[in-house]
């Protein structure tokens, strides 16, 4: 490669956040070996909850962060080129108007994939065979046995058909079921059987045995599946949902179960997160509480590395990032 | 088919059952519908609980009966030929001795592979999720997040190769997970990656992150997985018992999970069945109690029908029958 001044990138992470997503010395010395001649092209800083953020922001190219400093950006941030994020929704980012224009924003979408479609088999199993419900039951010490037929031919519909609803559908496509996407354009490739507008929802949903949510929270998805949508789902359908918690109406959720109106819901995600101990979803019949790790590897911040050596052989090769946010979409 | 005299088939069923397992004259009705030629060749009498038993018996050449009568067989029923049993593991009927050697013995194994599998793969998602461990966490309304790995490329052992198995087994590959089947003879066929002899467990429990029994209980099986054997697992490995409670020490099995030694256990079968509710099994930590579901479809008595009319085929056009039960082997 030819010799030019190596780029700075800083590295920022929060301590409070779960080890697993910490941006760590010896993570970055790992990927640096497995990346050698792309990494020497880079002076690199690592900062903890803002320690030494503003002395890096002076001279930092490229940055890596969760949750970046959105006030007076380009002011204390001149050289800043383009920020990778840590994670794939963007939604506590949105609006981007504190972002400038010559920044280029890349999310981690992409790394979830494997476990997502492990956690959405999971679910779909767990809710055809009713196990939300029985797992009530044991902790009544009842014996009550409730019987299913096989899950093979029954219809899951998946809201969103990007990473996490692509490997929603191949999970389900495995086990047989039938996959209908619901997507902003009314399209969806493989393994899709059939795809629908979004605006089309509400003839969709009827036709359900299971939902899962899978799409990124912006202005069209918040409050998608409210009271009214939720309603036109079939007795005994299971929900999913490993986007994002306002997409659905929880409360209007919760009075479904409480019904028995459902055969469960496996939520992986939550407003506020982690609910409050009080929060009456810890028991709510039928709802299984996932703690926000249903798309996560723990090998995830070695994914996110290898992911952006990639992206920066792209960069220093003049070529398109790959995960560039649309700024207007908001993934 | 030649015009002969008809056979009598007599039904007989226990009211206590859970009705999905009662053989009614709806189900009957609607079977011989199903195979109308066949049909037509029996006389049917249903009993319920023994009340017209002995009548039916004195003229039955066939019976489909989960419980036969044990005593006196010959000397009541001069003519019967064949019982088919309603279930796959005819372990409470053993010893044989009581069956006159002219008389065969048929199970319904086979009829519970398409549940099974979707049982096994559920239970294996959930045991590499850490899921049962993060039920209990719910409980406790605690946020706990625990991160895995996805689940393909780890091993999965899979203790009986039968029809059950079998469906273990193939929903294990599906996953990705390498099979290693441990078989009586130590020989198994597809899908299984490797297998082994029992006398060999010993070698290969170390290897596997998940254990899958499905034996049928024989004196051979009895115990199998005891104390010894059950140390002998990886730490944080899991298990699935969909086979018989006695093939697992469960005492010793509380006290691994007690420990956090394993992710977890998917248990299906108890002894005795249901467990009292004051058993300490309904709240062990990482112990999923599942009420005896995981291997039957509610369609249950229906394919039971149908099989045994394709039996009934092979008897009428003197070929033999599938699903002879062994005497010697048990199953």
């Amino acid at each position: 490669m030819p010799k030019t001044a190596p780029l700075h990138l800083h590295l920022e992470s929060a301590r409070k956040r779960n080890p697993l997503f910490h941006l760590t010395e010896e993570r970055w010395a790992a990927a640096a070996k497995r990346h050698r001649a792309l990494a020497r092209r880079l002076t690199v800083t690592i900062g903890w909850d803002g320690d030494i953020l503003d002395t890096a922001l002076r001279t930092a190219d490229l940055m890596i962060n969760s949750n970046p400093p959105q006030v007076r950006l380009r002011e204390r941030a001149p050289r800043l080129k383009w920020i990778q994020t840590t994670g794939a929704g963007i939604d506590p980012l949105m609006p981007l108007d504190w972002l400038p224009a010559d920044i280029t924003l890349t999310n981690n979408s992409g790394a979830h994939g494997a476990k997502a479609g492990d956690s959405c088999a999971m679910a779909l199993l767990m809710l055809n065979a009713q196990l939300p419900r029985m797992l009530g039951h044991q902790r009544e010490h009842a014996w009550q046995p409730l019987y299913t037929t096989p899950i093979a031919g029954k219809t899951a519909v998946i809201i969103g058909f990007g990473d996490l609803g692509l490997a929603a559908g191949r999970a389900a496509k495995k086990l047989g079921l039938k996959v209908i996407a619901v997507t902003r354009s009314g399209k969806a490739g493989r393994p899709a059987d059939q795809a629908y507008p979004v605006s089309r929802l509400d003839q969709v949903l009827p036709k359900a045995d299971f939902v899962v949510v899978t799409t990124p929270l912006t202005s069209q998805t918040r409050g998608l599946l409210d009271r009214v949508r939720l309603e036109k789902l079939k007795p005994g359908a299971g929900i999913v949902n490993i986007g994002r918690a306002p997409i659905i109406d929880y409360t209007a959720l919760r009075s479904l179960l409480e019904k028995g109106a459902l055969s469960g819901a496996v939520l992986d995600v939550f407003e506020p997160e982690p609910p409050p101990p009080d929060s009456p979803l810890w028991n709510t019949p039928g709802l299984v509480v996932m703690p926000h790790i249903s798309c996560d590897d723990p090998r995830y911040v070695d994914s996110l590395f290898d992911f952006w050596f990639e992206n920066f052989g792209r960069y220093v090769g003049g070529r398109r990032l790959r995960n560039i946010v649309d700024r207007g979409l908001g993934y």
